[in-house]
């Protein structure tokens, strides 16, 4: 029994989403905050699955394993018939460096920009009401997050800051896709998986960041990622979040 | 012909050092920063080999691997005859979550608890010099963490805030060694090097975070490390960092 604890196919939670869906696992969705329900991931049912209250969270005969990025890793080690990894080590490297870029210096760079197009929402939220909600949050991450983006917003400083990472994320996946076919490595791996659910979406938010002339190799990849049908699985799921229309050349 | 280029055996550099000298892996040791040569991660040799400016970096028959967690699940890879990952995939992804952990959380925390023992040091070289040496830092995390270390040093506020972090680090480990024998599973793993290296210097530093008293379990199982002969060989490595004297029981 494989059942997937998530959110809309964006983001973290498109993380294992897609990694399943490229490896044709079948799976049990377990889809949070649909049909106006909000905060799901603090209720008391779900931080008995997981007390971080984080999404995705994938349960494999009753053994629950959390944070996108090692759920990957687990599909991989227990799925492996169609690979996600590199088979060579050098590699395989090479993918983690990624994997770890995207959640340590791309992933909190999007959350200031994503956040920030929630605060005219979440200052609507009734004070008592979002008190009690922060009061829910597990980590101290996403509590001050929800903090600032309920009050003031981030900080033009901020979002300034988080752009520029931003453009370095791109021009870096410039050169490495100047190097070699996929994000990585020659082969496509789950360094692609994970940078693609973090940043397919930000084309339609920022296109000034990510476009055809600023980054024609980016913007190449991330149409032959549309393409693959585990993209197109993935997606299939309800959600907000949809890819941009295909361009023509 | 495998090269480790690090700096002292504590930190990120203890890392690989610990994990090779845990498995009982040759190789040539090309230490930093030593007989008084400062910023040597900066200079254009050593750019040459990692344009980041990053320590450690392992060299395996002229192939380039950086970022020290990565490195040791490359080493796991390549030289698995003593393994330290889990045979079990639900402990490896427990040990993955920690390896996360200690790079997301703790590790940020630490080098400002750390950085602020070298404000003084830091304020103290010529400032012109110290412009010079803060242009040739390829990454803006370390570049900010220089310029600040140099100047005003981090604020009373962040000071504390990284102490909370590290409370809080010490709470998830005496939990999870309430669970089992190591930090992230029954078995020894890249947990248990990873974090170690991070949080054996925390002891004589800090005191009052972690001792016999707040976190019997942790403490118990930094002197357990101790005695590991990886650990040993690791810590013979020149380096201004040595472990606490034993203490009677």
């Amino acid at each position: 029994m494989l059942e997937l604890y998530h959110f809309e196919p964006a983001a973290n939670s498109m993380k294992p989403l897609l990694a399943l869906s490229e490896k044709g696992v079948d799976f049990v969705s377990r889809q949070l905050n649909l049909e106006g329900r909000r905060w799901e991931q603090y209720s008391d049912w779900f931080l008995k699955i997981n007390p971080d209250g984080q999404v995705p969270v994938l349960v494999h005969d009753g053994k629950v394993i959390t944070e996108s990025t090692v759920i990957n890793e687990y599909i991989e080690d227990v799925f492996p018939t169609v690979p996600l990894r590199p088979a060579d080590p050098y590699w395989r490297a090479r993918m983690r460096i990624w994997t770890k870029f995207v959640d340590e210096y791309l992933c909190p760079a999007l959350t200031v920009i994503g956040a920030n197009f929630a605060t005219p929402f979440a200052q609507k939220i009734d004070k008592a009401e979002m008190n009690e909600i922060l009061s829910r949050i597990p980590l101290d991450g996403p509590r001050k997050k929800w903090a600032t983006v309920s009050s003031t917003g981030y900080s033009e400083e901020d979002v300034a800051d988080a752009r520029r990472k931003l453009k370095v994320t791109v021009e870096r996946a410039e050169a490495s896709l100047a190097e070699h076919e996929w994000l990585a490595a020659p082969t496509f791996s789950l360094a692609d998986v994970n940078a693609y659910s973090m940043i397919s979406g930000t084309e339609r938010v920022l296109p000034d960041a990510l476009n055809a002339e600023v980054s024609p190799r980016v913007h190449d990849w991330l149409r032959r990622m549309e393409e693959r049908p585990g993209v197109k699985k993935a997606m299939s799921y309800p959600g907000r979040m949809r890819p941009p229309p295909p361009q023509a050349a």
